[in-house]
C-alpha cells in the first residue's frame, strides 16, 4: 500500500469519503491491493490526504459493510479474499449456452441475472448466523413444519403486506427451496394425469426457465402474444388455458410494468371459471425507478384467484434457495390433501436466519441499499444511452435491473451481439426468450418468427459503474455506422 | 448447585466420569440445574467427591461436547439452554395423528423417527459453520450446480463407496432438499402422463410417508406382500409394476435386513425389462448390531437398474434437509432433458458445511459415536425385553433404532397400545403401516385385513437409557396378564 496515490477532487459532487471508498474498492478489484494486505491506518491516510479522520473512517466503514475489508480490533483494516469478483451468477440457461472458452473472451458481461458484487449482506448475515448457531437449541435440529416455520411465515406475511400490498395470513404461505421447487409442488397440488390436465399460458417472449420447468412438469403450454400492457387477454381467453403465468411488476424479458387496467382484465378472466388461476411471479418487484410502486396483483384479488410467488434470490442472493408461495384459501384443501406430505425443503437454521434478518430491519435496510446501488447504475446506463439515440431506443427501463435496446440504425440483433462479442462484451438477444425458438430447437420444425421483435438486453446488476462506463463507450463505437 | 449430591459407586462397571456426567446430564434434563447456571469448578467438585480432577474434567468435556454445557474461558462451565428436550422430531404422519393434548399426556414416547437428544453434533457443526461463513467468498452466494456442488458430490461418492459399497461417479449424484423432494424430482425425470404412466410397487406394510408421496405424485401403486426376506418377487412380477421401492438394509416397519438371495432376485426382476428400476432407500443403513454390514443393493447392480436414495436425516438431524440420489448412467439422458432445469434446492453454504464435515472425518467420528449410543440403547432394550418373554417375542432387532413386539399372551395390538397409553407411554401399532389401512380410510371400502400381522413398534432413538428402563418396567406390568 506504499504506492497508494489517491487524487481527490474537492470540487466534485461525489463526497470525499465516497471518492476514497471508490478508489480503494477499485484497487482491491484490480488486485492492486491484495487479500490479506493491511490498509493504512485512518490516521495515516487522513493526514496523507489532508482530510479529516472521520472522512477516512466513513470510507473504511463502507468497505467493511460491503465485505471488501475486514476490521480486526487492535490490528487494523485488512483486505478480504474476494474471488472471481467479475464473473457473476448466471442462470443455468446462460451457463449451458456458453462454453468455458467463451467466458474468458468477455471483458464485460451485461448478465440479465445475478446480483451486484457488493450485494450480499455479508456482515449482517454472518452476525445473525453466528447468533442463531450460538442460540441453537435441539429444536432447531428437528424436522419442521412442511410449510416452513411459523415465525418466518409471519415475517414474510408482514413484509408482503407492507411492501407489496399482498393480503394473506401466514397460514397461506409455503416456504420452499427456490421457485422451481415451488412450481414442482404447485403441480402436485393442482394435480395431473388424464383427469386433470392443466394448460399453462405464458407471455411470449417470456422467462424461459419457468417455461421449461412447466414443460418438464408435464403441463400443456400456450404462448400468448403481448401488447404494450402485457399478455393479451383476448388471446388468453381463446387459448383454453386454465393457468396464466404473469410477471406484472416487471415482465421478463420485456421489462414493462403491467398497467392497472390489464391487471383487472386478467382478474376478470380468472374469475370466469372455477378452475382458472393466475400465477403471479413477483420477481424483481423490489426495484423500481419511476412512478409510485404498484401493489401486487394479489392485493386486488377478491376471489382467491392469484397464486403469488416471491423469492429472496434477487433481493439477497441466488444461492440462498428460499422462495415463498402464497396460496389462495380455496386451494388450501388441495394442499392439505396432496402437498402437506412433502417435508420442508429449507433447513430450520436458514429459516431462522432469514426470519431475524427480516424482523430486525436488516432486510429493509439491505433493500434500500440495493435500490440506491441499482438506481445509480440505472441512471448511469440511461445517461450513456442518451448519447446513443441515433443508434437505438430504450424500453423496459422503469423497473428491474436490465434494459432493452431497439436499434434504429438498421443493425440487426444478431449483428449487434456479434459486434459486441468481438469487442469482448457480452449482451443478450431477445430472440432466445421467444418460445417458438425453443419449439423450433426441439422439433426441428420452422415456426412463425414474423411477430418477433429484435432487441438486445443489457443487464447491469453485476457490473460496476466503472465497467458500465467503459463498456457503453465501446458499444457506442462498435454499434455506430452500418 | 449447592444442593448437588452425587453418590458415586466405585464398584460399578460404569467409569466414575460417566457416572458424574450422567448425573449432571439428568439434573439438567430434569431442570434441577437451570440454563445459565454455573457448574462448580472441577477443583471444587473433585475435592467434594474425592475423585481426581481429571475425572471431573472428563465428565465436563463430555457434557460440553454434547451441547449440555458451555465452557467460557476464565469464567467456568455454564448450562446451555436446551428447550423441549423430550419432545423429539416426529414425522408429519405422527404429528398429524396426535393432538396437542395427546402429546402432553405421554411421559414416554417410543417414537420411530427422530434422533437421540444428544445426537446433533452441535460443536463440530458450529465450528465448521463459522469457518465457512468466515471464508465466504462471493462465489458462495451465487446460484450453483443444479445437481449440488462438485465438492460435496465427491465427498458423498467417496463415503458411499467406502461405507456402503455403492459404485458411482460424483456425476451420478444429485443432492436435494430431502427424500421427498428427490422423489418429486425423480417423478419428473421418469416422466408421466398418458404415454408414460409408471406403476410403483412397495412392500406391505411399508414406509407410508414415501407411499403417500408417490400417490400425490400421480403414480399408480401396487402393494406387494412380504415374507421373511422382504418383497415377494413372484407377486412383484405379476403386479405389472415397473418400479419397485425397497429398503434392503432395514425394511420399515418390519426391521428386517434383506438377505442376499432376495436382493439378487430383485436385480434379476429389474433386468428383465428395459423400463424396470429398483428404488433403493438406504435409510438407517448406518446402524447395525449383528453380523457384518451388507453392502447396498446398488453395489451388486451391473446393469444400471438401481436408483439409490440416501439421507443425512437420521445420521445427522432431520432438520438439515440434505439427501442424495444416485442415478444409474442410463437415466442420465433423461435427467439432462427433464431434471437439469430445476435449480439446486440446498444452499451452497449448507453444502459446504456438510462437505467439510465429511472430508475432515467429523462425519465418520459422529457416526461411530451414534452407533455406540444406539448400541447401548439397543442392548438395554433387548435386556429389558428378555424379561418379557412370556408377554411377547421380538423381531427387527438387528438394525435401525426400533424393534417390533409380537404378543404371545393374547394381547391385541389395539389393547396393548391402549394400556400403554393409559400408563403415559406412547407406542406405535404396526397396523398404520399397511397400505390397506390408507385405502380404507380414503375410499371407505373394506379391504382384506386377514393377512395383517399384529405388532407394536418401539423406537428407542429419542429415549434416554433411564427413560427406557423406566418405561419398559411399566410396560411389563401393564402388559402382563390378560
Amino acid at each position: 500500500m506504499n504506492e497508494l496515490t489517491i487524487s481527490l477532487d474537492s470540487h466534485s459532487k461525489i463526497p470525499l469519503y465516497e471518492q476514497i471508498y471508490g478508489f480503494i474498492r477499485e484497487e482491491i478489484r484490480k488486485r492492486e491491493i491484495l487479500p490479506g494486505e493491511r490498509l493504512p491506518s485512518s490516521r495515516t491516510l487522513s493526514s496523507y490526504l489532508s482530510v479529516s479522520r472521520s472522512t477516512v473512517d466513513l470510507a473504511y466503514e463502507q468497505l467493511v459493510s460491503e465485505g471488501y475489508v475486514e476490521s480486526i480490533p487492535c490490528r487494523g483494516y485488512f483486505v478480504c479474499e474476494i474471488e472471481e469478483l467479475y464473473q457473476l451468477g448466471e442462470t443455468q440457461e446462460e451457463r449451458k449456452m456458453k462454453t468455458g472458452e467463451d467466458a474468458l473472451k468477455y471483458r464485460y458481461q451485461f448478465a440479465v441475472s445475478g446480483i451486484t458484487p457488493d450485494g450480499f449482506p455479508h456482515n449482517a448475515w454472518k452476525k445473525i448466523s453466528r447468533e442463531v448457531l450460538l442460540d441453537a437449541s435441539d429444536d432447531l435440529f428437528r424436522l419442521g413444519d412442511p410449510r416452513g416455520e411459523r415465525g418466518l411465515r409471519e415475517a414474510i406475511a408482514a413484509y408482503l403486506h407492507h411492501a407489496r400490498g399482498v393480503n394473506c395470513r401466514p397460514d397461506q404461505i409455503i416456504v420452499g427451496a427456490g421457485n422451481d421447487y415451488l412450481l414442482m409442488l404447485l403441480s402436485v397440488v393442482l394435480g395431473r394425469g388424464a383427469d386433470s390436465r392443466h394448460v399453462v399460458a405464458m407471455e411470449n417472449p417470456t422467462y424461459m426457465s419457468a417455461y421449461r420447468c412447466f414443460v418438464n412438469l408435464g403441463f400443456d403450454m400456450r404462448s400468448i402474444s403481448m401488447d404494450d400492457s402485457g399478455m393479451q387477454v383476448g388471446e388468453l381467453e381463446e387459448s383454453g388455458a386454465d393457468l396464466a403465468y404473469v410477471m406484472p411488476s416487471h415482465q421478463f424479458p420485456m421489462g414493462m410494468v403491467m398497467p392497472m387496467k390489464r391487471r383487472m382484465q386478467l382478474l376478470s378472466w380468472a374469475a370466469k371459471e372455477e378452475k382458472r388461476y393466475l400465477i403471479e411471479d413477483d420477481y424483481d418487484s423490489e426495484f423500481r425507478y419511476k412512478g409510485r410502486p404498484i401493489p401486487a396483483l394479489q392485493g386486488y384479488d377478491t376471489k382467491g384467484k392469484v397464486i403469488y410467488l416471491g423469492t429472496f434470490s434477487r433481493a439477497i442472493a441466488p444461492s440462498i434457495r428460499i422462495s415463498y408461495m402464497v396460496l389462495p384459501e380455496r386451494l388450501w384443501p388441495l394442499f392439505e390433501q396432496r402437498g402437506i406430505n412433502f417435508s420442508a425443503t429449507v433447513s430450520k437454521t436458514d429459516q431462522k436466519i432469514i426470519e431475524i434478518f427480516m424482523r430486525e430491519g436488516y432486510f429493509e435496510r439491505h433493500l434500500n441499499r440495493m435500490r440506491a446501488i441499482y438506481k445509480g447504475k440505472h441512471d448511469l446506463m440511461m445517461k450513456c444511452l442518451k448519447g446513443m439515440s441515433k443508434i437505438c431506443t430504450v424500453s423496459g427501463e422503469n423497473a428491474g435491473v436490465h434494459v432493452l435496446l431497439h436499434f434504429v440504425n438498421g443493425l440487426t440483433e444478431e449483428e449487434a451481439i456479434l459486434r459486441a462479442r468481438k469487442a469482448g462484451i457480452r449482451v443478450y438477444g431477445l430472440g432466445q426468450y421467444y418460445t417458438e425458438e425453443l419449439e423450433r430447437q426441439d422439433s426441428g420444425a420452422g415456426a412463425d418468427a414474423g411477430r418477433k421483435q429484435e432487441a438486445v438486453l443489457l443487464g447491469y446488476a453485476t457490473m460496476t459503474e466503472q465497467q458500465i462506463l467503459e463498456a457503453m463507450e465501446i458499444l457506442k463505437k462498435v454499434w455506430t455506422c452500418c
